[in-house]
């Protein structure tokens, strides 16, 4: 694996309806960049794996325990080890960074899709 | 602290000249929002933390160990612990990612800036 790589030449996997993600990964850190159609829904989860992350583009309401907020582009969240949380993007979708440690290892059991465009960058 | 902040309300901290970073801390992972001047230099270095990360504005040439390349936004970088790496941001500054496991305690150490504006998003 390249140590630098762009955005456009790592193909996506399916990570739930309407969600995908593309992976850096690391040894110890996955840096995901992930996105979400509109509407798309995280159902309710926890994994043992610490996941810190920000909106890039578009709109997401997350939930964190009790705490419940719609983010915009600059809306981050962390997500310490075990917590049990929720997402669901906006009207017009998003594009969010989500990093994981450790790595998400069970990730590598989901279907990877065909190298296409990401949404974002634009253009 | 809460679990979701906007960047504009986390205060940056100066990590070289020219070259700001915002924290979402947690136990494992730090996701740095790392803002560069035109031309900021973060000279050659290494740590035992794994750094993963990516361009969100801007341009940035970044070097690993022989790799070297100009990257834009979607451009990723993988850095496994104790790579020596080193980047310049090109003539409009950047906006970069920049996550961390284990986190930066070392950062803490660093000068705490006063609340400002962040250079991304816009507006």
């Amino acid at each position: 694996m390249k140590n630098l790589t762009d955005l456009a030449d790592i193909p996506p996997i399916q990570v739930w309806d309407g969600i995908r993600a593309r992976r850096v990964q690391g040894e110890q850190v996955t840096l995901a960049i992930v996105e979400l159609d509109p509407g798309a829904v995280a159902p309710e989860h926890r994994h043992p794996n610490e996941q810190n992350g920000m909106v890039v583009s578009g709109t997401m309401t997350f939930r964190i325990a009790d705490e419940e907020r719609e983010l915009g582009p600059g809306g981050t969240w962390r997500i310490l080890a075990g917590m049990p949380h929720s997402a669901r993007a906006g009207a017009e979708g998003a594009v969010v960074i989500d990093v994981f440690s450790p790595i998400r290892a069970d990730w590598d059991a989901l279907p990877t899709l065909d190298l296409e465009s990401p949404r974002w960058p634009p253009g």
